[in-house]
């Protein structure tokens, strides 16, 4: 498939997808009448650059081209996917598909955004109904891993496996539902808490900054790892999920829920919530939010990440996919570039700066990055070895600010069996300035013992090569000097 | 009132209670006649001892006492706080709170764990109605902040606001709502989300890990952090919540729910649900599943905590009222003992000792201290000076191990106005041995410019007899030594 993607339809999700595709080296080519397309997309692919490449170790590909098109048939022409994301009515995703399917050949998928319409209605009417499916996504498109793929059957199975692999090659999850219903599975649960929530506004039970706060502070926090079924499995214990299924089975007929009843949208309601919300998040601007949103969904997928569970454990797959080769950089006479960083609101002290363990912090995983790299691995660590760091000298020569993108470069300065001596050192990523240096000195050890010992033979033979070529780098300045040494010009 | 909590009913959530309580420093007198609640029990503080702690940088309080009780009388009688978790029958709380009141003072408050009722019902024929409200917790008790405080008219503002600050010294957030309501507000979502999801599954339409995936991986990590308002609000962008929810008008009268029909829980249903579920998580036991869970909300919660948002900033906050007061002494030729610090277990390396960027927090901490004890204090930095450190060197020598009392003692080697040099030594407390050694030197700035200037007057003239003093000490060793470079023997 040519790796070109047409965005029809250029709002928040859109967008999303423009910034999701582009970042994962696809050329993207929008189109949407609207005379702010341009703008609004830009901003959405503006916050994904800042978002999404902060979720991987592994340089992401190359970015893809964007081109805005005037017509339909210059983003569609070349197309090798189609993204529908116009409004949710059905006529209008109706003219779309005609038009679209008017300048695309046979084969050319075109995956529709629409969070309720099932794919049979979408394919009503269509020149070729057996390439239309649903593919729903979820805003920030460029960081929730969720596509919920709907296809009818008319689709072919071929044609669903190839839109699987296409999402997969983005980064996403691709959830195929086998039955079509109204709304999916998402927004049909998501529905049900919005009504809820409707009414326990309108009926002063609580305001919306306290119904967000139950949700973040309460199951939020255990639906972001675990789901639902696994969550109430984990909380019936011992008992089993049958016994604590049973138990439900009395709530299920008390009135708890208002649920079957539809809330009228009355204007009176909807100001209520738009003052509440107004008086929950006006302080600040929707981009200041997205921010927010964005940097706190980067935070909770490291950890995940770190994990290797639930969103962090696809994450790392696709991370997988996108590594060099273990020994892709040995060889060559060019520092090591292990890791780029962004200074946390937790690594400011009283002074307004980063605060000097958090330098080490850096340092220390440029230390674990570079370990990876020769080898030092989960397996190699089970087999009782590991490097120990025995000293380490830290230069503070400027000052990092909050939210500073800064990255490392990494010298080997001598090594042999059973030392590693490096040299790293940080830069701001904006201005290239040093803001700090390390120089480590690294002891092989038996972990059971604690005893210096030589490195394995597989550690060594990706060691060598890359000291060999270090050689031939100058000596940094900074080694070899002691705390408090006067610098002699 | 008294540091004495008294858990009646031993289940998960009074497990969790009773690890929290415990954790933060009360005793615990925990209740319950099943014959398997001391290991029950014991299990859920087991876990909370491995999660909880590691939500903090700063030591939790010193464990309390847990003593299991043979009667009620025994758990009840000293309490400053009752937590009620029997099972959800109105007879049977009923019962309790009667047996609870007759071995109680007046103003003895009971919190029930109540997830349905109203705390009128629970009040009803109560011997002092007034001290009973709810207080609705989150599973698991001891990690989730959230409590739901529920009073009804007969409760005191007072006592509600005494609950209130209890929780908060637990590191809970309690929600007080004002209109009590069959169920509260979290437990109305989640039936609705429950409800709902059963359809699907009683359907086809979805099984119970495709229902799971669903949330984790798409709105679960959005309600992580900002709830179901705010993330409406961010997605609804330029336009506004007004319009946005707008929007929503037709979409609530279109049939998109089968949340209208209550879902009869037949045993076919539950079976279906339970060997779903088997499939999705049976490879794991429930202990297993509980250490991931709880692994994985360390992770969210930390990531939140970084970034000081939503549970995050809540945390943060409990952190600051556990920070231990400045010690220290001046002006004599003893080494300064400033610091005192037991390892973490968020301090902890993939190779099970203490990581290495955390030893120098703990000797930055000690250079605070340190500046500190010589009038670098909050007014000071606010006049626009501080100390920053140029340059660290810090030497490992032996492994400190997790839960390990470490201290430091720290001696100045030179200063002059705009410099001050320091050796640090990190001592295990109870062996003494040398952890790891740190040189720093620190230079004086002016904050705004970042240049370095002399040191004002008070400041000199707390340092000058404490440098005069320690010039008469042996210098250590390391000062001066470069990285990496040979011991003379």
């Amino acid at each position: 498939m040519k790796q070109i993607a047409a965005i029809v339809g250029g709002g928040v999700i859109g967008g999303g997808w423009a910034a999701r595709f582009l970042l994962n080296g696809w050329d993207v080519r929008v189109f949407d009448p609207h005379p702010d397309t341009e703008r609004r997309v830009g901003e959405v692919i503006d916050n994904a650059m800042n978002a999404l490449p902060r979720l991987y170790d592994a340089p992401m590909p190359k970015q893809g081209n964007l081109v805005f098109c005037d017509s339909l048939v210059d983003a569609v022409a070349d197309a090798g996917w189609v993204q529908e994301s116009v409004p949710e009515r059905l006529a209008t995703k109706h003219a779309a598909y005609r038009s679209i399917q008017e300048h695309t050949d046979a084969g050319t998928l075109v995956g529709s955004s629409t969070s309720g319409f099932k794919p049979s209605e979408l394919q009503q009417g269509a020149i070729r109904p057996q390439d239309i499916l649903v593919a729903h996504p979820f805003n920030p498109v460029y960081l929730l891993p969720l596509v919920e793929l709907v296809p009818s059957a008319r689709n072919s199975e071929a044609g669903v496996e190839e839109v699987k692999e296409l999402m997969r090659g983005l980064g996403m999850v691709p959830l195929h539902i086998r039955r079509e219903i109204d709304a999916h599975i998402a927004d049909r649960l998501l529905e049900a808490v919005w009504r809820e929530s409707l009414w326990l506004v309108r009926d002063d039970i609580a305001t919306t900054q306290e119904i967000d706060d139950v949700i973040r502070l309460g199951f939020g926090l255990r639906w972001a790892q675990m789901g639902l079924f696994e969550t109430y499995r984990v909380a019936g214990g011992e008992a089993g999920m049958k016994h604590f299924i049973g138990q439900f089975g009395p709530c299920l007929e008390w009135p708890w829920s208002r649920l079957t009843d539809v809330p009228e949208l009355t204007e009176a309601l909807i100001d209520k919530i738009a003052s509440q919300s107004d008086a929950q998040s006006g302080a600040l601007s929707i981009r200041e939010l997205e921010r927010l949103r964005d940097d706190n969904l980067v935070g909770l997928l490291r950890a995940l990440k770190d994990r290797d569970s639930a969103a962090g454990a696809h994450l790392n797959a696709h991370e997988a996919t996108l590594l060099p080769p273990v020994n892709g950089r040995a060889g060559t006479a060019e520092l090591l570039e292990l890791l780029d960083v962004q200074v946390l609101p937790s690594w400011i002290d009283y002074n307004g700066h980063m605060t000097e363990y958090r330098y080490l912090q850096v340092f220390a995983d440029a230390s674990d990055a570079l370990l990876r790299l020769i080898g030092v691995n989960q397996e190699y660590l089970a087999g009782g070895h590991s490097y120990y760091t025995a000293e380490s000298h830290i230069m503070h020569r400027s000052e990092a600010k909050l939210g500073e993108r800064l990255s490392t470069s990494t010298q080997i300065i001598e090594t042999d069996e059973k030392r590693l001596h490096v040299f790293h050192t940080l830069h701001a990523v904006l201005d290239g300035r040093v803001v700090a240096t390390a120089e480590q000195m690294m002891l092989h050890v038996n972990s059971a013992s604690g005893a210096v010992c030589p490195a394995g033979e597989t550690v060594m033979q990706s060691l060598a090569p890359l000291a060999k070529a270090h050689r031939e780098l100058p000596r940094p300045d900074p080694v070899g000097r002691f705390t408090g040494q006067r610098r002699t010009a």
